[in-house]
């Protein structure tokens, strides 16, 4: 045993050990056809480890900032998504018109509270589609609340005051997009449900898993509410929410200072980019891949959606610099508007119905740029089990998660009986670290990690645009 | 479906189809054990996310910095180790003696070459280990070989030159360990194979997937070399190694300076820091869960491996916190000198001999903190079979990757036909980015990931304690 120690130098030990490890297919288990794929798929994946534009991509397009609909920087953004799709050397690439909204910022929020004559700042944001606040702020005491129920229960007691939304992320649920999707609705709802009590504004708790003192700012909706019931709508930071929590226990009657000028401006014209190479033997048929290209504006939407964008495009990339020729039309769409009501999707979807076209299937990467795990299905039943038969050629790649699931916000207008469509699933852990926050910058993301995730959506493609294939309905 | 749309908030609809698809084991599929084992599991999941203490151990642990083997700081994270464990309210706690190396880097290093009459300096640092060069440093022609059998064929060509091994990492490879297992023989072995030709110096392209200006040091060995072919080695970031090779492909006559006063002190008396929680059945046998406490010195070890000793103490405190009586006992390892030549691992492993407990099960966390993706097993066929047919248990955790293969460094001495050894495998992809540099940091440690592997470990150990319980064997 000594000897043994000796000779495998120790610190070694683990690697040499780790060196027998790198998994790959017995062949023995593979049909001919599944050799194929296999040996296809792994060119796809070194294609993206070596030689992947993905990462030089992103960089590119997150130095352009943040990318608001209707705002310069989304125009640029459009810009980019045309000349790079055409460096690509796509057979085609153009411009599809999309109505969508113009929301602006404004200045930056200013919130705080005075406790043993001692102001305390503390960091908020506007949340997108909000209306400002009057130009001097507001000044109001503060009623804290868990649910949109607890808001709804105020009635009158909410008139004059400030509505604190304030339930945290579940962080027992695995799957972090299970506790986003479990709290959201105070961002998205919380102005609306008191708006109508005389409630001044409200505030809202950031959706994270993280304690700590940037704001995540995203969507909310009026609805039908009349204009009179409007009410300015903030995110505050996880680390502020709950030091006002904590103080308000001690003073219930403390006042809250709150000021934005964030506006809704007339609606823009903007367009989703689109670019493809026509297949070989259906090029009528449809396969549709993409991420949005819109962001919120805090941060420079690396993981929300620039990941999503270059990866689609890698797609494409990685089929032409392998001479793999799709037997159906694969489609890049870098989709505008995704964030602030889907104008682009709704663009597409328009479309899609009305020309000759047949859409068999889509992939969505809206789920930021981490180590991938696998993809969500929703399609038929045959193409269901179909999608998962493809696990053992998948798994090695780390793809273990392959589930009936949703797709994402852009593609799933193109819901139908025959359509078959997937959204890209990698590692959730880290993705509200940065979701809508300041934080959401270029350096968060791994390059090995956005390429294996390239290389995984390729793959996807692949298999979706071989298989299919056969059984795929004519239009009526 | 437009009306889909609008009601949908598209921007939620991701998050609205997330929410729905946390995944639960369908109760259906298991046994009333299993059903008793995934309840057990979960408790321990959500314990880690909600009550978890490894982040904070972690925060501590690294605010010492980098703790090599015999240092000062080494030293404190003994101290620190032994109050922790006390703290956690262990059964018992002690030190147990173990002999260390005590290298030490010296003076910054420096290296440069001149290029059209500009200094261009290149980021190296000297490997573990290796001696200084002269007090006023080396000026050498350098010869670029990308193998050890490369090296070995230059024979007399060696003789005066700086020996530069530049062979990458296979980023094709799935598990960065891999191409790391690949490429690290270099390090280990480069000084002791040109030394004996009078080659005056190596330097080593650093073991990283990534390209940038960080050298990555390790350990290197000079064997059984006599003392007067040992040679100076040095790291170089992999950024200036692709600037050298491009330099001396236009200059093959360049000339390199490397200064390096790093020396091996005699060796010091340390300690690996052992506590436990009795089993209530056979509190003779025993499972060992553990990381190491030393570290290289470049960074602060948060990643290697500070993660690894807070997740193994986290598991105890699980235990503890949710009253689960283990059958066998429960021990706690931080070793002291995985990467010098595992003092350690040696010193246990002797006492394990020697003493009349059965040590039944190890389990070692030494890849990173990263977000988990299975464990290796090292263990007879009836064992690693058990241990597989756990999948079901943990894939809902992300838990996919249980195969065969090699546990870690520290308990692999550890090794025999009645024990079961087993590896935790975060996700790689990150990991050589950080690994043995100076961005071997706390904060590059996600909170989530950290505990996500605690509550992984815990539930191996859980398991292990439980199963292998029922048939190990007695002290012969």
């Amino acid at each position: 045993m000594k000897k043994l120690i000796v000779l495998f130098s120790i610190s070694l030990y683990l690697f040499s050990c780790a060196q027998k490890e790198e998994k790959v297919i017995s062949s023995a288990q593979l049909s001919s056809e599944e050799k194929i794929d296999s040996t296809n798929i792994k060119l796809m994946f070194n294609s993206a480890l070596t030689h992947g534009k993905s990462y030089e991509w992103l960089r590119d397009l997150t130095s352009i900032g943040g990318r608001l609909s209707g705002s310069p920087e989304a125009a640029l953004a459009v810009m980019w998504g045309e000349r790079v799709m055409k460096e690509a050397g796509l057979d085609s690439v153009w411009l599809q018109p999309a109505i969508v909204p113009h929301w602006i910022r404004g200045e930056k929020e200013i919130a705080y509270f005075v406790s043993n004559g001692k102001k305390v700042d503390m960091a908020v944001c506007a949340l997108g589609g909000s209306i400002s606040t009057p130009k001097n702020g507001i000044v109001a005491e503060v009623i804290e609340v868990k649910t949109i129920k607890e808001a709804e229960a105020l009635g009158e007691k909410a008139r004059g005051k400030i509505i604190f939304y304030n339930r945290p992320f579940n962080n027992t649920l695995i799957n972090t997009f299970s506790a986003y999707g479990g709290c959201v609705d105070q961002r998205a709802y919380g102005a609306k449900t008191v708006g109508k009590f005389g409630a001044l504004a409200v505030i809202v708790r950031s959706m994270t898993n993280k304690i700590d003192n940037y704001p995540h700012t995203g969507t909310m909706r009026y609805g039908d509410i009349p204009l009179n019931e409007y009410i300015p709508a903030a995110a505050i930071s996880t680390l502020a929410a709950e030091n006002l929590s904590m103080n308000l226990k001690e003073n219930p009657r403390l006042k809250v200072f709150l000021k934005q000028s964030s506006k809704n401006l007339p609606k823009e014209n903007s367009f989703n980019v689109i670019g493809e190479i026509r297949g070989v033997e259906n090029p009528e048929k449809i396969i549709v891949v993409g991420g949005h290209l819109d962001s919120w504006d805090l941060g420079d939407g690396a993981h929300d959606d620039g990941t999503g964008v270059v990866q689609s495009l890698e797609v494409l990339h990685i089929f032409k610099k392998n001479n793999i020729k799709p037997k159906n039309t694969i489609r890049v769409v870098f989709f505008m508007d995704e964030e602030q009501g889907g104008g682009g999707a709704k663009a597409y979807a328009a479309m899609a119905k009305t020309t000759k076209e047949i859409h068999i299937g889509g992939l969505e990467s809206d789920a930021g740029g981490h180590t991938p795990r696998g993809f969500t299905i929703d399609a038929n039943t045959a193409n269901t089990a179909l999608l998962k038969s493809w696990k053992k050629l998948l798994s090695p790649y780390g793809l273990h998660d392959i589930e009936k699931g949703g797709s994402g916000a852009d593609i799933s207008p193109l819901k139908s009986e025959e359509v078959t469509l997937v959204g890209y699933r990698p590692d959730s852990q880290r993705y509200f670290d940065y979701h809508h926050a300041a934080t959401d910058t270029f350096d968060k993301v791994n390059k090995r990690e956005l390429e294996l995730g390239s290389a995984s959506m390729a793959s996807m493609i692949y298999l979706m645009d071989k298989y299919l294939y056969q059984n795929t309905p004519v239009k009526l």
